[in-house]
């Protein structure tokens, strides 16, 4: 590509705005749309056909608007369609996933992988199995509180310390039994890159004698991104252009969008995928 | 009525579950079908229009499979979408918020009412609205985490009395600044009943100096049933029969269910309304 790449991004919510965040800052030469399916949220709770259904109607949305490539910024869509959206779509399709366990084997050849992440993509067991071909062993555990605590705003939070350290402490114990001793935290979804912090000093106060850094599968996706158009990284540098549409509930994607995307959000246009 | 009267329950989830439990105690001369429209959740984040859209689909549903008198086991949909489903549907409709409202008169005419609801809920204000028509002063005070902590099971965990103390702490505070003194605290969403001893207990322990009575929405609407079907009252008494109904996550339902109910869920039967 000789002229600024288009970026088409989908998530079913704003969580994906984290992944976002990372692309803005590795990949300033494109520019962005992003498209919230926030009629149909939370994907976590669905079934894969429809899930599936979803998500290749929100592809063909982007694809439309000028999509080069499309990022699915959520886990659980990662988990669940990505197949159906690289059969269906007509540009090159990215997960989350592969990326995130990618990143974790790179820093620890070999070595035992902790995967924070939503019920619905534990249960998928899609991080396990990209762990897996990674040569990494990785035990996956469910945070269902963490994104209410992220959306009510309690990033830093005595009680979201208290939730991180039970959940983690339960997370340790079933990881030793199952004969995993995890090195690496894996933050598998998208609104947890906000816990980090957090997660770090639960880490240092309550498991120091477990030395373990922290990853996120939005960093490592947006890397991915930046290598593949990394023929495009020499054009003049320009503020991205950055269009946001939500299938409804704008109003909740405009005011909590911002803290996940580190910067003022503009206007959210709302738009009607059908459903 | 001379046969069993037939009851459709209509809910976004299983969460309506805490209403049919209460009917099925205080009406059990009567049979059941409940409906989750689950492929849908949270109804929370969705528009008016949406909202409507969905629930009048339930309700033509619960219609053809025989119910007889619908009630709308979901905060969010009576306090949206309860004009368009009477004014839709061939039978009786009946939402949880007037039940609540009347009962908070009923137990203390003219005094000060807290609503604890979902962020939708009281962006709607339906429950300001009907406390107003009772002569109730109400305060509604927002709580999204308690949804997710039930969903988690910690309906008796030190990380939710910790939680509950922080939004009655504020809900007081702020109910106070607004000029109201709630002697009376209305659980305003499905999953709150299930954390009353919980709160019982909190507003002991913390709140000893605030004479206040915790009531529930589910209760009352049960008990609003109850009264309009007392002339079936005498039928002979038999096990009701109830039929369960899902559009999607038949699973979550199946294992979070009997909680709710407070008894043994049955098979839960997926169905497709569209979209």
């Amino acid at each position: 590509m000789s002229t600024r790449p288009v970026i088409g991004i989908f998530d079913s919510g704003f969580g994906g705005l984290t992944v976002m965040r990372s692309l803005l800052r590795l990949v300033p030469q494109a520019d962005y749309i992003y498209l919230g399916d926030t009629a149909r949220l939370p994907y976590g709770s669905k079934s894969r056909e429809t899930i599936a259904r979803y998500a290749v109607g929100s592809a063909r949305f982007l694809e439309a608007r000028g999509a080069e490539l499309l990022v699915v910024a959520c886990n659980t869509a990662s988990a669940l369609a990505l197949d159906a959206l690289q059969a269906e779509a007509r540009i090159p399709v990215l997960g989350v996933i592969q990326p995130g366990a990618s990143a974790a084997a790179a820093a620890a050849p070999g070595s035992g992988v902790l995967v924070l992440a939503t019920e619905a993509t534990v249960q998928s067991h899609a991080y396990a199995r990209a762990c897996a071909e990674h040569g990494l062993q990785a035990y996956e555990k469910a945070c269902p509180l963490l994104v209410p605590l992220v959306e009510e705003g309690w990033t830093d939070h005595p009680v979201t310390e208290e939730v991180a350290r039970l959940y983690l402490a339960e997370a340790f114990a079933d990881a030793r039994a199952a004969g995993i001793s995890p090195t690496t935290i894996l933050l598998g979804c998208t609104h947890y890159p906000l816990l980090q912090p957090l997660l770090e000093r639960v880490l240092r106060t309550h498991f120091a004698g477990t030395p373990v850094r922290i990853l996120d599968s939005a960093e490592a996706t947006a890397r991915v991104v930046a290598q593949q158009l990394a023929a495009t990284a020499g054009l003049p540098a320009a503020q991205p252009q950055c269009s946001f549409y939500a299938t409804d509930s704008v109003a909740k994607f405009e005011r909590l969008g911002s803290r996940f995307l580190g910067q003022p959000i503009g206007q959210v246009q709302l738009i009607d995928l059908g459903g």
